[in-house]
């Protein structure tokens, strides 16, 4: 099947708000510590944990590119927030869809810089890790634990961004 | 009063055991996700978050260095962990000494890289963030609530490092 061609936004907090957070500095309010040799951006994103015999883990996701650029399938984790934060300086596509029944009309496409992060709400359906560079590290943040924390739906017709 | 000087050792999850987990690739397990195409080097630290009334919070610090690097105080969140994870890769020093009785002679200095990130213990004594770079920023994994979650100890004489 041809895909269909998501238009891609630029990542803001705003347009973000219905999936998750947005771990920036612009626009974000700030104190300092530190004796004023630090700014904190304070609580940017919360952490979400839910169920029974869980930990929230730090993990590192080393990912490659997706080629051919055609996705065929979205994930969410009813369980607990998720959020990705690059540090090898990668941009890299953020394909989401709100929490709930999954629409696939209300699938939304973004681009973001290799200095933002996104804290991925529970539930909120979202493509697997689209880093536009090989060898893109990101620190991740999430639930390990028991219970079903992984649903899968598959795209038909795939989707292609540009 | 004249510093005493700290021998800085590289970071490493061996040295740094006693204080905390190292965040980085080399050493670690990883297993692939995402159809093959991201390694997931899975739980490399564990978030903790003890008390009531209280969250998990992603924030962003950006630090400036200390100059002169003559260090006066370190500090203590009973109540949680706290992670630094550098994504504008500026290296960066930390400075700990174990969780309990603050021992004035059981400091130790590392330096961190810039792509290797830190998660203290609830109750490691540490430096504040102490980056190398102007404008150095990090993704911060701690907590957010009520209860006194930082106590704070002076150094007499300071210390430096080299």
């Amino acid at each position: 099947m041809t895909p269909i061609v998501l238009p891609v936004q630029p990542l803001t907090p705003s347009a973000f708000a219905p999936f998750g957070e947005v771990l920036a500095l612009e626009g974000a309010d700030s104190f300092p510590i530190n004796g004023g040799r630090t700014q904190r951006f304070h609580a940017l994103g919360r952490v979400r944990c839910l169920g029974r015999d869980a930990n929230v883990v730090l993990s590192i996701f080393r990912g490659q590119p997706l080629v051919p650029p055609v996705l065929d399938l979205m994930e969410r984790h009813p369980l607990g927030s998720q959020a990705f934060m690059p540090f090898s300086g990668s941009a890299y596509w953020v394909i989401v869809a709100p929490p709930g029944v999954f629409d696939p009309d209300a699938i939304q496409a973004f681009l973001a810089r290799g200095d933002q992060g996104v804290n991925y709400f529970a539930g909120t359906w979202h493509a697997q890790l689209l880093p536009c560079d090989p060898d893109a590290d990101f620190l991740v943040v999430d639930r390990d634990g028991a219970g079903q924390n992984c649903d899968i739906v598959r795209l038909k017709p795939p989707r292609t961004w540009c």
